[in-house]
């Protein structure tokens, strides 16, 4: 762990520029600073998406992306843009382009993907907030391996105007903080909450699935924090399966290998595959293997997955309620030591676990918020909570009672 | 009106480029054959969005947008693009360079736009279906002045991947088709829902507001068909006014002209608007004039109306109930004369009274169907019904009980 003191733009590695754009008036956001991923507009710069050739073939921007104005208009100062995985299609966080960005509590391992920059910005306390993106754990990855708050909203419920066209049925813009009472302030503030009426928690879910997933530590870690925090708001955690929830028998590993991931490989090649292969750009090593396997996709096998997408959502639609969450750990794993996904396997076990657990919110819609209440020897696991499509106001509210106190 | 028999393809007006595409395999729209709008990509083509400059300065798509796979997955037959109003940004269906696609039960008037080429290729029964979208009533209002079905699902419920973004807080992809039976067949594919429950058709709600924008042989009319289904079907309707809904005193101009309108024109901006200013393509005359209006709009006032719309989807929300449509005329008049629209008055009236009628969907990311049950002189206008976010399953089954018959 390196100390807060000791840490400047250069040292962290998450800046590709920075900025110092005053707010525009005083609110809720006043004194507050934010960071910018690098898929997501500010006026006068070129959006890199994380890859050179596309920041140099395309212009400068000339508006803010919509949530980038949002925040500038009540209070807050954008302090830079931020490090984004190769076309955001990663969720470790290790650029060949833009460098790794520093994991501040573990500074052996990787930040996280691919909002690397972002999360790292502000684990290292060079910003209060970031706005970020999250398609299949953009947000929650990066916030639970660096240890900070992280919230994926409810698929759409934010503006996307500005911000770059990725996989439109999966894609919301995300928000990563160093706390839960700035992270409430900016998300109420993007997704316009006033005037949200909100839900009394009543139940406390636990997702078995994912906690078969973890690491036998995380496991570990995640079941002794949910038991200090039922006890103390005196609600006891229910064990549900995925197959509890869908009244059918499923893993929940096939919700990422068998839908998710299938909607957004044809989804990223009708909008970035077109375009790579109109410009032929340069491409990073790990991104190459990637776009190998988007590429090779036999696009006919999308349809049975994306009805069950479909599927699967309502189902998970119709098993949570208002007022109910649930629970499980953002990642099933530390982050990795840098440098260390270097094998097909090393790399497989890392997305395929990852991503089974972060896939449950990307097929219902959730969403999802990621606090960073778990350690693993030195390294920062999140505890995540999830709540119906649309609950954001909800989730928000329960986050305060499970984690900080009514 | 002219009979279908004498209608080809130039007669129509409608194509940008004849196809036959296969389908992939049989399925539930064997036989059928469907367009697209010249904003939604075809493998092989130039995409012009309703601008040859955008048209030349892009390559043709490498991929089909998904929604154009699942309909050729399941039997139909691609027979064509059809005309888009340029950037999809209009309601009229006069485009300076792509000609107005023939209105053939109204020749002398327009077809309504911007999905243009999609009403008028299935009016003219040069296709079965036609794929387009919806933003502020691209799908709805040329389905209505045209005389045929149409549905604008709720927001997102179909994939955009490889159609072109526009307004991502705003934007549907649509269906337009010569029939229900076959505008239900299609819907359910893009919307995958099988395994959606529905409710049974319980109220019928006539949004007083509507009624009041419309023209009085439109009102006529339309009061007149809904008393004929209410005795049909046996549910007596209740009159609501925008006010009921919300619970405070507002008219539903202002959904249109201080929430939505808003919201539209900062995405709008944010998207199109950066291209067109690097790009400085040729510019029709009447989109120009829009467009002028976009770039004069005044960005700090869209915070209180993305705010309001927010409010405004939330109030419709708790409203709309399942089981519950509610009806109106699609559009408060017929197709304006081909021509017409060229003073600020006449076209002020003819946006302002339907983007306000319109607009009640948009903010609500409802879906809703246009029916073409109504005849002033030989002009038809539709009548619409509408339900809650998500509901397009249930709104579909209302439909059939209400308009065709249980």
């Amino acid at each position: 762990m390196i100390g807060l003191d000791q840490l400047d733009i250069d040292t962290s590695g998450a800046f590709v520029e920075a900025l110092s754009l005053a707010p525009y008036r005083d609110g809720v956001l006043n004194g507050l600073t934010f960071t910018v991923k690098d898929n997501i507009d500010v006026a006068g710069s070129r959006t890199s998406f994380g890859n050179p050739s596309w920041r140099d073939l395309h212009p400068a921007a000339i508006h803010n992306a919509l949530c980038v104005d949002q925040l500038l208009n009540v209070g807050a100062r954008c302090v830079g843009k931020v490090v984004a995985d190769e076309f955001t299609y990663s969720l470790d966080g290790e650029s060949q382009f833009f460098g790794t960005p520093l994991n501040p509590k573990a500074p052996d391992r990787v930040p996280g993907g691919s909002s690397s920059g972002s999360a790292s910005s502000v684990a290292c306390g060079l910003a209060d907030l970031s706005l970020c993106t999250d398609a299949g754990g953009s947000t929650r990855v990066p916030a639970s391996l660096c240890g900070i708050w992280g919230m994926r909203p409810s698929l759409h419920r934010i503006s996307e105007a500005g911000v770059l066209p990725f996989m439109p049925s999966v894609s919301t813009v995300g928000v990563v903080a160093t706390d839960l009472d700035n992270l409430n302030r900016a998300m109420r503030v993007l997704l316009r909450s006033s005037f949200h009426p909100v839900a009394k928690l009543q139940r406390i879910l636990v997702l078995d699935d994912a906690f078969k997933l973890a690491d036998e530590p995380v496991r570990e870690a995640a079941e002794i924090s949910i038991g200090k925090i039922s006890e103390r708001i005196d609600i006891v955690p229910e064990r549900v399966s995925f197959s509890d929830i869908l009244g059918w028998d499923m893993d929940l590993t096939v919700c990422n290998v068998a839908a998710l991931r299938s909607l957004q490989t044809v989804e990223f090649e009708s909008t970035v595959g077109d375009w790579i292969e109109h410009n032929k750009p340069e491409l990073g090593y790990a991104f190459s293997l990637a776009y190998g396997n988007v590429k090779s996709f036999d696009r006919s096998k999308a349809f049975k997955a994306i009805d069950l997408c479909e599927r699967l959502f309502e189902k998970i639609r119709h098993f949570l309620q208002p007022g109910t969450v649930i629970c499980f750990p953002t990642t099933p794993t530390v982050a990795p030591l840098k440098g260390s996904l270097n094998t097909m396997e090393s790399v497989l076990d890392f997305y395929d676990r990852i991503m089974a657990v972060t896939s449950f919110s990307g097929v219902g819609r959730l969403p999802e918020i990621s606090a960073p209440l778990l350690s693993i020897g030195d390294c920062p696991v999140g505890l995540s909570i999830a709540a119906a499509h649309y609950q954001d106001e909800f989730l928000l509210g329960a986050a305060h009672e499970m984690f900080i106190g009514a």
